[in-house]
């Protein structure tokens, strides 16, 4: 987890992707997470109405914007700056306003998983998608709400619906990713196939003889402890390896108990065959 | 957006749910970071194997982890303190681990989507469950991973793949309530009925003989036109209250233009009808 994982060798989620618009952003600091959270999930076009503490022209960038994005700089380098809502949706063909409450507006309402595989159609076919994000406080104002053609919600506990601006910017970034991309793994499980069954029905065999030799078996009950012991085994879908390792380790219990019967305890640990 | 819509007289998302078990986690704020994400997704049960910077007994909090919880105090409060991880599981069912990279393990590696409705199918019916989360900066050890049933693990932008601790928690989160509760809207749309077709059809009629009268359709086209004009209307599915505000607009254009006819421009805006 965290902090490790990235893959320097790929070339990460490229194209065009849903623009992140941030209406009159409180804190650097939350621009800067909301630049971090949109790199983790592949989106790329940043726009900013009006920051409150202003944003520097020609390359700069604010300190704590810089030190929360955690890399990602290249999203505050590349964002947009903007004097209202109005212009910065201006080239967009379709555009969503996030709000954790109900403004009275006749809009159209979804979760960001529910819009998200529309917008991932619309924007492989060429058109301009974005989501309009309010103020840390007090969020969109109901005139920048009826600049979007439908709201974006959250699901979350109603007893604790904050979400902070970032939060928000990355549940978007996630469901636009897996949309777009699928719900894609950074690494695969280790398969090998399940071994071929006469290696599994050997160590049953193997096994078995071992547990008769240690008296593990009541006479009368043999038939059905093994089946039962079969199906435990049966599980774990052995590969070649799983048998080759449990067969070794029945027989190190079984020496094991040969040598203790004939010699006492073993004065040393016996190397594993 | 954020820092609102909370719904203080909902009882919010009670119930068992899956434990986030912190493995040495190094910064108290990352610690109430993660509270805070538990508590926007109804997860309650938080474990802490050895902090870093230790955590007091006894009902304080530290300050750091207080003021990062944003009110999810009762999270901190109830976090139980454990001396491994080994501990920390022992009275669960079933264990995931998280990780951002390949460990080597022959392990089942699932994503939250796909992970989480089993793990509501089980913890609906009585068992426990719970979710490993490493240091912040080096992950859970591979003796922490081997405790585990199988890999959880997110999927990200390969180029940019570290997400931090509470973003992990935020997005197991997430998935949990999508998947034990929905994925539920804090509010619904503001939905009216489709008007009745005789308000529409009247308003269609209304509206035509408006633009005949505005010398709005060349003779031999105005078949088509009309067509075209009620095709854009009936994808707005109008309600009652939409054909009456339409109904209005169209009188207040209709108007105007006779008035200006008549009189030259009106000399204050008119009421509305």
């Amino acid at each position: 987890m965290t902090g490790s994982g990235t893959d320097h060798t790929s070339n990460g989620l490229q194209g065009p992707s849903p623009a992140i618009i941030l209406v009159e952003p409180q804190l650097a600091e939350n621009i800067g997470m909301v630049a971090r959270a949109m790199a983790n999930f592949g989106l790329s076009d940043l726009r900013l109405v009006k920051p409150r503490d202003g944003w520097p022209t020609g390359g700069g960038l604010p300190k704590g914007a810089h030190q929360a994005a955690s890399g990602a700089v290249h999203i505050l380098q590349g964002a947009a700056l903007f004097p209202d809502a109005r212009s910065a949706i201006a080239d967009l063909n379709l555009v969503f306003a996030t709000t954790a409450r109900n403004r009275g507006q006749m809009k159209r309402v979804f979760t960001p998983a529910e819009m998200m595989p529309d917008v991932a159609a619309r924007i492989g076919s060429g058109q301009r998608v974005g989501v309009l994000f309010g103020r840390e406080r007090t969020g969109l104002e109901n005139d920048e709400i009826s600049l979007a053609d439908a709201i974006v919600t959250f699901p979350v506990n109603p007893q604790f619906a904050s979400l902070n601006l970032a939060q928000a910017v990355l549940l978007m970034g996630y469901e636009w990713l897996r949309a777009a991309h699928g719900d894609v793994k950074p690494f695969a499980a280790e398969t090998q196939p399940p071994a071929r069954r006469e290696m599994v029905v050997s160590l049953f065999d193997y096994l078995e003889d071992e547990l008769d030799r240690g008296g593990f078996f009541p006479p009368d009950k043999r038939e059905i402890m093994a089946r039962n012991l079969r199906d435990i085994l049966h599980r774990l879908e052995m590969t070649e390896q799983d048998c080759r390792t449990l067969r070794g380790a029945v027989h190190a219990l079984s020496e094991g108990r040969r040598r203790r019967v004939k010699d006492g305890p073993p004065p040393v640990r016996p190397p594993s065959s």
